[in-house]
Formats: structure tokens, C-alpha cells, sequence
């Protein structure tokens, strides 16, 4: 094998290609990039057996073949070159030269051969999104999806497409991020439950502007994102996602409108007293005109009062601190609302669209 | 005890004194902030018993007197005030009332008398310096301390100051760095081992701007640095330091200038063979107009070549990557001059005006 390339551009491609190296793995060919030389093209391939991700790049191939590599130590070669046109060529002892001005690394290589090749897929039903619609969805929805891999249907977040509409869900039993957007098409009807890892991954490779798209292929046990002239696969997790419907189509007694900013700064400032170990709601107490604020803890108290605007009953409700500020920078709107019914009850923040319904379960405090 | 200050000076302030306060500790009041109202001022102080710093901060003070409170805590408290005045009221049970704007906390303090007090000491013999000069010697000397406290004179840095000349020295063992200064007035000649933590926190605190000035004065065992409205004081390290003068007054027998941004870039490249575990040299290989850089490790190899100017004999020697780029990155210049005598002496990096002298240790290939 021998190919030519630009330095900048596979340093870049690399970068990308890197998030699906296996870190922790005892089988070397996973820490390991598969370059293929083909037809003007060095398809650069890392693949760790959950995330799989293939970069094209155009290159002068003046000698096609296939070559596992070290990933972490090829890409740090590339990455300290110089931006200049590198020499890259393997002998038929998998011994890999690179050459780049007068600098000249000789490493060892393994059988392109062993590397496990990613699944095929057809190209059908494909969903096309903006890489900042998809972008942003995981990253206001993200912060809810459960950590706790015994639960593993909850790791993932739930795309859920019914023609032109797609809901993204995130729960985990605590409380749940929703986003809703039309889309331009329609599509079929399908479910599918992407792990959390997957979406964090293809939402630092995805560009975020309007104009570039991504497509997405659901099938059985697979998803794939296709954008550029990148190729992200991941599995699925299997399973029948929880059904928020009934939690979503109750009423409220209590509407509450206020400033995001300064209710963010006093949940900031109340989460201060809480303790790692111990896990303080606040004590949130809506009346007309008022919501007060207090924090009770081993360190000390803390008392506040925020201006507001309130339709319908008067309620004390207990809320982690820490939950309502994931659900605050996540919303972009100046005021927000919140919509109540009992102390027992979600509390939702959502704008009057459902463009986004966030809920947090109250924490019992009954006996303070 | 009562206060009523600004919110951003408290801060900033607090941000300083952090740095002497003890992280690990079994008594709770060296994680403390000692606060004492008096005069017009509030002043804090922070002592690990190692380092203190005090800083004194112009507020309205409406009942004098002194408490002490976890530094954590407050610091992070006040962090997240609003912009604003905050007023800090103190009862005869050492409760701490913070307000600001509508938000109140309430946590608890300790006695003031129970903070160990900083030394007292005289401000005779101040040596004056730009904080930006101060700065500049600590950042481009201070990699070279050793981090062995079991070597404890080579973990701090030797000041001496010798009519109006002040040389730094650090050095482990291995690798030496020394920076020689003309100051503007003549001192009592002396010379005093500072320890390499207070460096480190002392140039975090000190502006880099050449306006500022800084007072020092070297007491028996304690150095102090006085600055602006704040007081840094930190013990120095007994004992003799190493003399390093006759080692810088031998001569050399060969002598290389090259390009400092190139042979940067190329070390750079060499020490990705590097494992942490193998402590492998560069081989540097001089000849006329060409030094040859060569890193073999069980990684892989790397070769190099760069163009030079050299007077004297050729030399092949083995250095440290790391030692090499430690510094480079101390050094301003475009180009640099490397003096050698034998493959078993040092290697020297120094300007013509010795302002600037660095020195490393070869490492022995005879059997590679």
C-alpha cells in the first residue's frame, strides 16, 4: 500500500475517526485505525464493536491495500507533522513508513484483514435533518438519559418519527427531556432507542450549521448517520420505550410564569449548600406575585424571592436543585413556565408549542 | 462583627487568598478564611503553615471584629451573589448572616482567635521588582525544580542577590535552570532558598504587568512578598544550595546555532516514540551544517534532520525529549546556541549575555 495525502485533512479525519477507538479493550486490533487505499481514496475505518465510524478522504493511491494501525499512536504521528504532503507506505511485513519533509517514522502495522469490518446497511427510509436541528435536539434532551447500565432501555433516548413529526424522549426515572420538530418530509412511522453514548459522539462530529444535512437509516438493530463523507454506525438498544402519554395529558392547577436568568442564579446560589452525600431538595413556595426559595442544610440555610407570574393555586413543592438546572440551560426563551398540580406531581416546564416539555419529580418533603 | 462590602472585590480577593488555604488538613480551621473587620477595611487571611497570604479590601465596617469561616463555603457563596453590595453580619454565637440583594444565608463560623496568626516581620531591605519580571524568572526556571521532597533544598529555587544583580537558580539533578537579572538598585548581598509551591502560587497572584511592583524581604527563615493590598508569606527551605559555578565556567568544543522553532517541532515528533515506562533519549547527531535527530523506543523509529551552524568538533549525544523541550519553551529567541564539550557532559543552551543558562545531563548510549 501506498498513498499521498494532505496533512491538515487527515489529522482532522483522524480526530473524527477517533471517537470510535475502543480505550479499554484487550484485543489490540480494536485500538487500532483500518486505512484501506482505493480508487483516489484512503478510507480510514474505527470501529468498537458498539460505534462504528468511516471517513473518506481523496488522496493519490499509488498502490491500493489495507493496513491496521496503532490509532492513538498513528494519530499522534499525523497530528505533530508538519502541514505538508505525507508519504504513507506499508511493506508487505505490515511495517508502516511515514514520511512528511525530512521526518521519517517507521511503526509496526497489523493484517488489515483482522479488523472487524462494520455491518452492511441499505440506503431506504432515510431521515434527513439539519446537522444543527439534530445537534441541538441531543444536546437539550442529553442530560436526562439514565447512567445506570442495569437499566439499559433508559440509556438511550427514544426517536420517535409518526409522519412529519420527530419526538426525541430521555428519562430517567427521575425525570424526562422531550423535543418536538416538524420536519420538511414525511416519513414512516418508526421507533428506535439510540444509546447515549452514541448520540454524545455524533454530536461533537456533527458541524451544527443549518445548511449541511445528515441522514439517517433505521434498521433493526442498527442506526446509521451519514453526512459528509462520514459514516457513523451504532447499534440500537432494544426494548419498548416507556409510554409518557398519560403523564403528558394531565392538566395543571398551577401556572407560573418567570424570569429564566434569575430563577437559574438562585437555584445556583441554593445549590451551593447542597452536600454530594446528602441531596437537599430546595423548597420551592409559589403565591401570588412571589415564588420563595429555600435551601436547608448541613452548611447552612439560604432564603430568596423571585418576582413572578401566577394563575391558579398556591403550592410548596420540593425539587432537586440540580435537575431543575439541567432542564434551565437547556431553554433558550427569556421567561419561562412552570405548570403544577400537587406536591406529589411532576412539575413541567414547557413552552405553549411542546416545541420542548421538560419534568422533574418532586422529592417528598413531608417531613422537614 | 459587622460589614458591607462589593460583591467583585470580595471575589477577586478571595480568589487570591484561596491559594494559601490547606486542602488536606485534619483541623477544620486551616480550611478556614480568618475575616477581621477593622479600619475602614476587611482583611483575609489564608495559611496553610507553609504559605499565608493576607489582603486587605477598603469596605464600610460597622462593628469591628474577627471570625473564621470555611474558606470552600464563603468563597463559593459570595462567587454566586449578584453584582452588588453584600452586607456580612456576624453574632455573639459565630453564625455568619450573608445578604444580597433578596438572597440570605446563614451558615456557621468559627472563632477568630483560633486562626493561627501569620508571622510578624520587619520591611527592611525590600527588594524591588516589576511583577512582570518576578513572573517572567519563576515561569522560565520553575520546571526545573525537583519534585522529590525527599531532596528538599533542589524542591525550592535559589535567589541571590549580589550587589544590584539577582541570579535564579533551580535545578534536580539532572537539568538546571538559571536566569541572571540586573535590577535597578544596589542590595545587601544575600541569598535565600524559596520554595518551588510559593513560586508557583506566588506567580498565579503577581499581575505580569511591568508597572506593578513587588516588595521582597528575606527574613531568617521566611520570605514575604508584598504587593499591591496583598501580603504573600511563605517559610524557605534551610540548608546550603548546590554550587553550580564551576560546572558554568568550563569551556566547549563545539558550538550550534539552529533554528528553535524547528528543532522544537522536531523533539516534539521524537518524544511520541516516548513511553513512559522506557525513558528513552534522543540521539542528537552533529556534524557540519546538519544535526541528525534519532528516537528508537519499541514503538517504532523516528529520523530527522535539521540545518545548523557549528563551529568545533562533531559529537554524537543522548538526551531527555522532555529536558530538551522544557527549555525551549522557556526561551523567547528565534534561533539558540547549544554548547558541548564530551558525549558524558552537559549540554549547555545559553545566550551570549548569560541572561539565560540552561544545562542538561546527557544520558549514556554507549551500548544502544
Amino acid at each position: 500500500m501506498k498513498v499521498i495525502c494532505n496533512q491538515s485533512e487527515l489529522v482532522n479525519s483522524l480526530g473524527t475517526a477517533f471517537r470510535a477507538v475502543s480505550s479499554k479493550t484487550s484485543f489490540p486490533i480494536l485500538e487500532c485505525f483500518l486505512l484501506e487505499a482505493k480508487d483516489s481514496n484512503l478510507i480510514i475505518t474505527a470501529n468498537d464493536m458498539e460505534l462504528g465510524i468511516e471517513i473518506r478522504i481523496l488522496c493519490r493511491v499509488d498502490n491500493p491495500g489495507r493496513i491496521a494501525v496503532n490509532a492513538k499512536i498513528f494519530y499522534d504521528i499525523i497530528r505533530k507533522l508538519p502541514e505538508d504532503i505525507v508519504f504513507i507506505e506499508v511493506d508487505q511485513d505490515y511495517v508502516i513508513y511515514i514520511t512528511c519533509g525530512k521526518a521519517k517514522f517507521k511503526i509496526a502495522g497489523l493484517p488489515g484483514n483482522d479488523f472487524p469490518p462494520l455491518p452492511a446497511y441499505e440506503r431506504v427510509n432515510g431521515v434527513k435533518l439539519s446537522q444543527f436541528t439534530l445537534k441541538e435536539l441531543i444536546s437539550k434532551t442529553i442530560f436526562a438519559v439514565s447512567l445506570n447500565e442495569a437499566d439499559q432501555i433508559r440509556t438511550g433516548e427514544c426517536f420517535e418519527i409518526t409522519g412529519n413529526k420527530l419526538r426525541v424522549i430521555a428519562l430517567d426515572g427521575h425525570r424526562a427531556a422531550i423535543r418536538n420538530i416538524e420536519m420538511k418530509e414525511e416519513y414512516n412511522n418508526q421507533t428506535a432507542v439510540i444509546p447515549g453514548k452514541t448520540l454524545l459522539e455524533i454530536s461533537k462530529i456533527l458541524s451544527g450549521n443549518v445548511e449541511d444535512e445528515v441522514n439517517i437509516f433505521f434498521m433493526k438493530n442498527l442506526v446509521i448517520f451519514e453526512m459528509n463523507h462520514t459514516i457513523v454506525l451504532s447499534r440500537l438498544i432494544e426494548g419498548r420505550f416507556y409510554n409518557l402519554n398519560p403523564m403528558l395529558n394531565s392538566g395543571y392547577t398551577t401556572k407560573v410564569t418567570l424570569n429564566k436568568r434569575e430563577f437559574s442564579d438562585c437555584i445556583d446560589r441554593a445549590s451551593l449548600l447542597v452536600k454530594e452525600s446528602e441531596r437537599r431538595p430546595v423548597i420551592i413556595d409559589i403565591k401570588d406575585g412571589v415564588l420563595s426559595v429555600n435551601m436547608k442544610s448541613s452548611l447552612g440555610t439560604m432564603d430568596d424571592e423571585l418576582t413572578i407570574f401566577k394563575e391558579g393555586n398556591d403550592i410548596t413543592i420540593g425539587l432537586n436543585p440540580k435537575f431543575i438546572m439541567d432542564v434551565l440551560r437547556s431553554i433558550d426563551d427569556e421567561d419561562i413556565t412552570l405548570y403544577l398540580t400537587t406536591v406529589g406531581n411532576p412539575c413541567f416546564i414547557r413552552d405553549s408549542e411542546n416545541s420542548y416539555i421538560y419534568l422533574i419529580l418532586p422529592v417528598n418533603i413531608g417531613n422537614r
